[in-house]
């Protein structure tokens, strides 16, 4: 198959990098790779780029335009910071110099927060996206993944955000901790929602229930699709408990991978919060093109 | 040098194995190696205790007194668990089939609860320990480690007790986890304090204030020492918080490895609870002395 992108729009993560081949608002094709920001050296950001875009790109240059942890220090170039309050996208993207001359690399800046002190990238260009499909939309989004973030939107600007660390945590418990003996692969809704209402209301009973999870597959043999249900109450109920700012009487806009997106609704739901999931790939792009009008108009 | 052991002290944890040579109460010499419980497979653990202790042994059999995960049913013979409420040796230690001839070993059980479900294995030992030192004494024991114990003592008995992951927590927080790039080795105390009182007085914010710790680095520049000190304080004081109807208005001997007991002494010191500390290898010999007791006594 013989496709040329219009544009390339690029999700480039710690872990991952994503790619979209554009044309105008369409997808053409789709690529990713194990390339995420964490394991390419400085120097070899370009090499991994056009390992998986090279068969896009044509005789003209083209535009891309990338989001996320590339833009960090010791990403492929730096897009320092913008500071909120402030719109998702308040600032130009930053331009990548010494480039393949087939290809205008730009990097959306990420969003910081002087106090209480709070970092992002990617996250900013999918409320960008969000909002771009939902403009004058106010009440919180929530982005569920590996450190959760949770930001106030009104008149189109990030009024103030707070990370999570709860994916990671789940992750080390689940894998790295005693835990990962007893945590099992299926679901168990019943001991999710029992757990999540335990931390809601007593925070502090994370840390004394964790190692619950081991002493009663030990005594009593509990499932492991229970004690994974349970792992994974415990900590977003008590994510829930500190976020409670946010969400407490609004209406909530979770955007994040299907999985993990249904669990946070699913915590949500019962709290009375009203929740819509949205895709977070689809935001990204949605951002990301909104990100290419901003290098488009300075043209 | 030519040291017979009358005896031999083993605790044979997860991921260590400590031996002293005995001589009735007297410590003759000590060794230790990094087979712990987790490193050995099932079939190797006489070999793995042979390599420390070989020169030790003579032509006549000698007791050998061990507690510790080597007692579980993945170690050298399982030692089924007592039930609390019971004093903390209340059954007589298991007899490890078909042994080096030299030697006769016997492993110490551990102490289990049924509700809320909990497991121990070695702790036990160090609390006989305390109490054949201070008999009759009533309180709470405090041994922090990878899994800290928090356990209520009356009449020389384990009324109830309770497990924190928090040393495994800090670890895998502290080097596996994106906070890894911002915790550095020394200590700040009074970040320390700050933080452990924040999540003290409101647990939900430990959840709320891990990410905080990369993003002070990010953003400020913030000392690797302090954000140790504060890991250490919000964590802590998460596990304060739900361990408090064990500690308040309690009197609290804390047996644990110099560094982490001297920590939670200056936690609890200020909260008003009276503390002694305690050297866990000393109570785990005075508790394995009692063991043999036992021992002798049915020999």
């Amino acid at each position: 198959m013989n496709i040329k992108a219009e544009w390339i729009a690029v999700d480039w993560g710690t872990s991952r990098l994503r790619v979209w081949a554009m044309q105008g608002h369409k997808v053409l094709a789709q690529a990713q790779s194990d390339k995420g920001m964490g394991h390419v050296n400085k120097g070899a950001f370009e090499a991994a780029f056009l390992e998986l875009v090279e068969d896009w790109l044509g005789a003209a240059p083209i535009d891309v335009i990338a989001c996320g942890m590339v833009g960090a220090r010791q990403g492929w170039a730096e897009a320092p910071y913008a500071t909120v309050p402030a719109t998702p996208l308040p600032e130009m993207p930053v331009r990548v110099p010494g480039t393949d001359a087939r290809m205008r690399v730009y990097i959306v800046p990420g969003l910081r927060q002087l106090k209480p002190a709070d970092v992002m990238r990617g996250e900013e260009t999918q409320i960008a996206g969000f909002l771009a499909q939902n403009p004058n939309w106010d009440g919180v989004i929530c982005l569920p993944g590996t450190h959760t973030k949770w930001a106030q939107i009104s008149a189109n600007e990030v009024v103030s955000y707070q990370t999570f660390m709860t994916g990671e945590m789940y992750a080390l418990l689940s894998s790295q901790s005693v835990l990962r003996h007893s945590i099992g692969q299926g679901w168990d809704e019943a001991a999710f929602q029992d757990s999540l209402a335990e931390t809601l209301s007593r925070p502090e009973s994370l840390a004394a229930r964790l190692f619950g999870l081991r002493a009663k597959d030990l005594l009593e043999g509990q499932a492991g699709d229970t004690a994974r249900a349970r792992l994974s109450g415990l900590l977003i109920g008590a994510e829930l408990a500190a976020s409670r700012p946010y969400w407490l009487g609004q209406r909530v806009a979770v955007i994040g991978a299907d999985t993990i997106a249904k669990v946070y609704a699913s915590a949500l739901q019962p709290q009375g919060a009203p929740v819509t999931i949205l895709d977070c790939n689809e935001m990204t792009i949605a951002g990301l093109i909104a990100a290419r009008k901003h290098v488009r108009a300075m043209a």
